[in-house]
């Protein structure tokens, strides 16, 4: 076989975030070295795409990784595969994500959830390092969970959807809340527009008593969303991003309510403070995962 | 190498079930060849211990497989790999299960939870076989689930413990629950205790009109459980076994209670009907688990 003498540079990915407000790009080959990132506001879908085109189009690359908010359709050779299902988001039902990039592109396309997405990145580069297993969470305009188990995020029949799971209600708090689909599941009680609706101003606007209110109720929330976590998937940890998740204090405050619903079962030191933990690449978690998504792809 | 003239049989071992409230040992190659079934109640770890230990010598046995209830500790180098952890059940707070059986029979023996055992039972021979992911849940004395994804249980900081988990209140129950340490977790509101104690007498002596009632509460909290799982893991299919879940009516009930709870949401008629369905092997997944555990342990 020939030897190549041209030194070996490392591949470069694009990697798209596409959230339910914005939409994010960039391109790189580790978490360390995403460059060009480019933001700009999820409008309806072909203005969407088209951007993310345009901006892919400016850039060669080797493959690309889309990290999606959902729900999406993940299982190979389903016919929908690469498209966003039903979403209360509106225009986007039915939508072919993958199909008009990889068209356009011509290279291979790998495609997951958002959350999954954050949690493969922070398994590679992130907070998610050592861990054999562990739960990245996302407290924003949604709420939204994936599990990293052995390497890989959690699929089976669709994906996960944590932010609708069903909890019980704080006893002070009567707003009735804000899921569209669900009313009062956890996104419903605990994700942004909650907090809006609930006080009538978004978090940084909030008065100072309003704000400790909501911190309570969010650490009541959450602190009850880890518990079912830990009684379900026993991750090694909580990784917990998000612009509502950045709030001052709010991982102590989770800290203290984990504990109490807890109740000391089963018993393990590992789930006291320290068990809930930021990302480690902040807000770039789900763009570094689409690098990981774009590797896969290409294979 | 030489080969044997002998007709080759397939290696016997030894599976034992460990529940809250009655353990069962056997003996076997396969679901369908389990053999010499003994039953008996689960009093002091001791004498447990010591029927078990005496079962098992009075057969020869490659390898033992133990389903055992927790907590456990399963971390394989953990000092305390092979004992109950913390359990409220008394006297069996810290007791080496594996340990003696082990040194006694001088065999390898398998160990997990009894969850798992049965997930692992129903993935080989039950109604998980052509799954690819899915969640055994047994309701009876006590709630619990095991996850199997990949074909290997969910293992992670300790086990799952979904019983536990927290769940909204149904409007009209009043009965703050019975588990010793939550109260009104899914346990404490949904097991076969908890029927007992908001009723005044066991399932199989309720009234007519106590057992309707008794009907909408299992479906109203399984329902949401299953919502939870659904939302947290995306299984293929949910098992559910247990002396509380064969209640006429109830699989029935659950589906419709889930169609409510899902709310549409994502949509995939796949959480219809026949999504919650009976076990494969009836009373016997977690003993055929033992057998898996053990043809694992015996390598």
């Amino acid at each position: 076989m020939a030897t190549s003498y041209i030194a070996r540079m490392p591949p470069t990915y694009g990697a798209v975030e596409m959230g339910g407000t914005k939409t994010s790009c960039a391109v790189g080959s580790t978490a360390q070295d995403l460059t060009d990132v480019l933001t700009f506001p999820t409008t309806a879908p072909e203005e969407t795409l088209g951007r993310v085109i345009g901006y892919l189009r400016e850039h060669q690359v080797e493959a690309v990784g889309i990290a999606s908010f959902g729900p999406v359709e993940l299982r190979a050779g389903h016919p929908g595969y690469g498209h966003i299902t039903i979403t209360p988001k509106s225009g986007w039902s039915g939508v072919d994500v993958v199909g008009p990039i990889r068209d356009t592109m011509a290279v291979p396309v790998g495609f997951d959830t958002d959350v999954n997405g954050a949690a493969l990145g922070e398994a590679r580069w992130g907070a998610g390092r050592d861990l054999g297993s562990f739960v990245y969470v996302t407290v924003g305009t949604g709420i939204g969970g994936g599990a990293m188990l052995g390497g890989y995020p959690i699929h089976g029949l669709g994906h996960p959807e944590m932010g609708h799971m069903s909890l019980r209600r704080h006893p002070d708090d009567p707003f009735p809340g804000s899921c569209s689909i669900h009313g009062g599941c956890l996104e419903g009680l605990a994700s942004g527009p909650a907090i809006e609706a609930r006080f009538g101003s978004p978090g940084p606007q909030l008065t100072e008593a309003d704000l400790d209110q909501a911190l309570r109720f969010e650490a009541f929330y959450l602190g009850q969303m880890v518990r079912n976590l830990v009684y379900t998937l026993a991750p090694d940890k909580v990784i917990m991003g998000g612009g509502v998740a950045s709030m001052s204090g709010l991982l102590d405050a989770i800290a203290g309510s984990l504990e109490e619903e807890l109740g000391g079962y089963p018993g393990l030191e590992e789930h006291g403070p320290g068990f809930v933990i930021q990302p480690g690449l902040g807000p770039l978690s789900a763009l570094a995962g689409g690098l990981v998504l774009a590797e896969a792809a290409r294979g």
